[in-house]
């Protein structure tokens, strides 16, 4: 038996979907047109949108439908500051948590030599360029707690401490609501190695 | 921070897709912006095509483009069969077992009450007309052996009965590959009731 062609289309699309399989694809298009055609064509239209409108700031990366981004555009903010992320994700976050004030610089990504992901990949000439700009002091590797996420911090770590820049790093320790219990021990041996006078 | 409308529309609209909430519809998001957007593109154009052109076979009530699908169209079929599918992925398989060459009817769900889904959301009054045409002697149920499923099977099988219909169910019983250790009771149980002669 033959589907449809649309319907084979679209089951074969929905595969670019990360972690979606045939199966998968074929529940979510019959679901999608059995259940929520008003959904599916508002989604089509917002793909469809992001690819010709999305691109990323010059000057740090983020997805932005401009050429700066309303964050590096922002005068209220510490250009002397510079924090370094994976992901927007990531940036959101750390904008949530209402402590930091200076600006961005969005790699997209991990190094990841393994999966062919190098420092090409994560834009890191443009890092440099964009830390190095005279009004950066300070950048700070806020990259995930990851195997690659240090890996990362450590290699762009010794590239721009080699030029002069303060680098640092955020803190690692007992997470807060944390009991020791329950902690891993390499969280704890890490917190205790950089403990703190009170 | 503010996303790009773009990017918060996209993330806002792939919430559609069964089982995203917020966090993955965002990673779904960058995932597609950074690393796929061809896939993307093709997604969104599959997306609205499907919209525009799949609509319901007026006979079997499967996914079509024209008024009438492909399988209800070929000569070839025995127009005297008529199987009852809950969804066309159900029919797809039955297709691939190349066991049965009869017609078929999508009902596009199970009568499941509490979820508000009775005999008007199965199309059962199109079921009952398009098995009483005349051309069609049994009626074969392969509904899910869920207790929707089963429940769903039981409450046709009683109307085309009443009507002078053959109603027939898909057979219970061991699974091919089944080693009877391993099988649940209720299944075993059933297959020793249903047990046949050699």
């Amino acid at each position: 038996m033959k589907q449809p062609s649309a319907l084979a289309t679209l089951i074969d699309a929905l595969r670019a979907l990360p972690g979606v399989g045939p199966k998968s694809a074929q529940r979510i298009a019959y679901h999608l047109m059995q259940h929520d055609r008003p959904g599916a064509d508002k989604l089509g239209k917002a793909l469809l949108n992001a690819t010709s409108n999305l691109k990323h700031c010059l000057r740090c990366n983020t997805f932005t439908e401009a050429e700066i981004c309303e964050t590096c555009l922002d005068e209220q903010r510490d250009t002397s500051l510079l924090c370094v992320v994976e992901t927007p994700a990531d940036q959101v976050m750390l904008e949530q948590t209402l402590t930091y004030k200076g600006l961005y610089f969005v790699l997209m990504g991990r190094l990841s030599p393994l999966d062919g992901i190098g420092p090409k990949e994560i834009h890191f000439d443009r890092l440099v360029k964009r830390a190095t700009d005279g009004a950066v002091r300070e950048v700070v590797l806020a990259t995930n707690f990851t195997n690659e996420g240090e890996a990362t911090a450590h290699y762009i770590a010794q590239a721009l401490k080699s030029r002069g820049l303060t680098v640092s790093r955020l803190a690692r320790g007992v997470p807060v609501g944390g009991e020791l219990e329950y902690v891993d021990a390499g969280t704890i041996a890490r917190a205790m190695l950089d403990r703190r006078s009170v």
